[in-house]
């Protein structure tokens, strides 16, 4: 694995690896034969990554000698529901798996997300392995154990904290994703530059069309948003401080995501983080805290790769401001009434806003969609 | 609090006290401030708990200015499903508790076990306090943090080890339990004195009429219990090896309750067990591991209780051998094929036997049901 960049994510006992490179879904076999001699795993992937990828991952386990029983669901974001839980948890014990054995999550940021729930409740927890195929889960949701399903009343808010044993992203696999979820997966990389890298989003802003491409540049991508992310999650794993900082343009972009009922059709859940840190940098500046410039900025930035920025960008009609209020502080991100929000002063700056007042995000939410 | 016994878990960063004593309903209160000044809380019981205890335990909390919202399910072991865990996932979501409110299970072992798991998966996590109402809840499920829902494929096969921030067992609520699920919950007491403390098998031998009759006996054996119980758990959080001689009895047990459909009216928990430790003396005995004189002493006092101790004593139907069997390796004490028994060399010596010959256990079981 000679062309693999390796990330170490610190966390004591729970410490694991991340693996970036090319053709590590054939090579999966071997690495997770070092990993765990002798286990046996089973592969939890979706519809659209199964018919593209599945067979390589399975011969390049069967070839290590790993027996892999699949369970493959329908994809997208309605996958992560109680219904789903049910489905992979049952279908985890049916395949015996013991405490030596491995449950292998291949897949987007859905799979990845539910997957790494059903591993951690089945028997009382069973080992997984992160095989994020989409660029969104290679850069973010593979990596620093934040697992879980969408409640009727808001997402992501039932799960777990539960780290991973091995992230492996195989870079080649990205290939075969859209460029529509290659640019959702795309915010969450210009994201890192947005709280606290400034320098890596003049990087992004220059390079971000060989990112697209493939090659020296995505790899590099990709490894730095590793790094940012695991450097948050070391530092702070259960967010109690710091870690809510990856929360930046989440507030808003969970509230689209719901008030267009999960629907991908519509906006994909990095869509809705590119508008959400649009939204956030633009909030920032009506606040006083930050320039309009670095607003028009990151505007620009989206604007530029294909993404939406704006609440306008989302086909279809949208509920009023109050209903998207609603969603709001319906998100996890209340603490003991006052809303917190994730602001910035500028470019790289984001800070953790724990007094935002009900009354401004209201209006603001009044004037964007008014536009 | 001065009449209560305290016994502390030694578990480091999630040590808890769990208090033994009369009244404790009504002082939850103080006991919940002292614990969490400020907290709000959502009390998950049954339907049987809240008829008799809710008011007291509402009114001792709005003493101490704590807000409540029930969560009210119905009484049985058919609670611990899916259904149920999403019912109280979503109803502790909507009571908008935050990370510093409190989750109390209130009630028996069902409730003990789905409420604990609800709130280690709502919003990823919330700490919960454990006020067992029935015998076996205050001597067993409510200490150790196990915590899980059943499968159609098996009990307790999903779940969470998430332990509670307090256990408050209050020895007067047990006066309304009925006799028989008294006497379920014993059986759990007797386990300790079987599984390696036979001074208590002989003390319970000669004092059980004072611990069904209240008062101090039963505070001592409550206690007792608690302490043999928070001794394995502080040796073996994660039931890596240790832990497992507290499944004396619930192979066997669990098989039996499968096979009976978890219909309380035929067998319910604490009953299985009983069988089952009877069983599993027995089958010590057979394989001249044990005296048949340790196998009689146990069937005697379990008798003498008014508890079953034979698979005969379990009215209804009961499937052929081949299927209890079925549902012995469905359970989760298989590792790699082989069978785990928790077997004995008498009154107090417990073991973990690793290689039990599975044809052992099925004609075992033949024999049994053929009685
Ligand atoms: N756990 C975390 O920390 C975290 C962080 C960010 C996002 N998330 C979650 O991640 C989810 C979004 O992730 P996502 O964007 O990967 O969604 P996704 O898993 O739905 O994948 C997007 C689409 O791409 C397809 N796909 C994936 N890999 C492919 C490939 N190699 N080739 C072809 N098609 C492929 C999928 O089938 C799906 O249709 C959301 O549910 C979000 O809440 C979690
Ligand atoms: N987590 C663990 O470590 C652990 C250990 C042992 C057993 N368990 C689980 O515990 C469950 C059995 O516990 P249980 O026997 O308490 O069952 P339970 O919760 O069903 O309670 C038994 C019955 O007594 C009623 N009840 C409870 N308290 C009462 C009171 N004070 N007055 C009147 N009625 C009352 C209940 O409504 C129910 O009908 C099983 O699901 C078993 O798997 C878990
Ligand atoms: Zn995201
Ligand atoms: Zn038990």
């Amino acid at each position: 694995m000679s062309d693999a960049v390796t990330i170490e994510v610190g966390l004591g006992a729970r410490a694991y690896q991340i693996r970036i490179g090319k053709g590590l879904v054939a090579k999966a076999g071997s690495e997770i034969a070092a990993l765990k001699p002798g286990a046996r795993t089973a592969i939890v992937t979706d519809e659209n990554v199964a018919s593209r990828h599945l067979e390589t991952l399975t011969q390049g386990l069967a070839e290590a000698s790993i027996a892999a029983t699949p369970i493959i669901l329908p994809a997208g974001e309605k996958t992560k529901s109680y219904a789903m839980l049910e489905r992979v948890v049952e279908g985890l014990i049916a395949a015996k798996l013991e405490r030596n054995d491995l449950v292998i999550a291949f897949g987007g940021g859905v799979i990845g997300d539910l997957a790494g729930f059903a591993a951690g409740i089945a028997r009382r927890g069973m080992p997984f392995v992160q095989m994020p195929t989409s660029l969104l889960a290679q850069v973010d949701s593979s990596v620093g154990g934040k697992t879980g399903i969408n409640s009727p009343q808001g997402k992501n808010l039932v799960g777990l904290f539960n780290q991973p044993k091995l992230v492996l992203a195989d870079t080649d696999v990205l290939d075969t994703l859209s460029l529509r979820e290659f640019r959702a997966g795309y915010a969450e990389v210009a994201k890192y530059g947005l709280i606290d890298r400034p320098d890596f989003f003049t990087w992004l802003e220059k390079n971000w069309r060989e990112v697209f491409a493939g090659g020296a540049a995505r790899t590099e991508a990709i490894a730095q948003s590793c790094r940012a992310k695991a450097d948050v999650v070391a530092r702070d794993e259960f967010e109690t401080g710091d870690r809510a900082l990856l929360n930046l343009g989440h507030t808003f972009g969970h509230a689209l995501e719901a008030a267009t009922a999960y629907d991908s059709s519509r906006l994909v859940h990095g869509e809705g983080v590119a508008i959400g840190m649009a939204l956030a940098h633009r909030f920032s500046s009506r606040l006083n805290l930050a320039s309009p410039d670095d607003a028009a900025r990151v505007e620009a930035h989206l604007q530029a790769v294909g993404l939406p920025y704006r609440i306008s960008d989302i086909p279809g009609s949208l509920p009023p401001a109050e209903k998207l209020f609603e969603y709001i502080t319906q998100d996890k991100k209340v603490t003991r009434g006052a809303l917190t929000f994730i602001l910035t002063r500028g470019i790289g700056q984001s800070f953790i806003a724990k007094d935002v007042p009900q009354s401004e995000v209201l209006a603001f939410l009044k004037d964007n969609l008014a536009e």
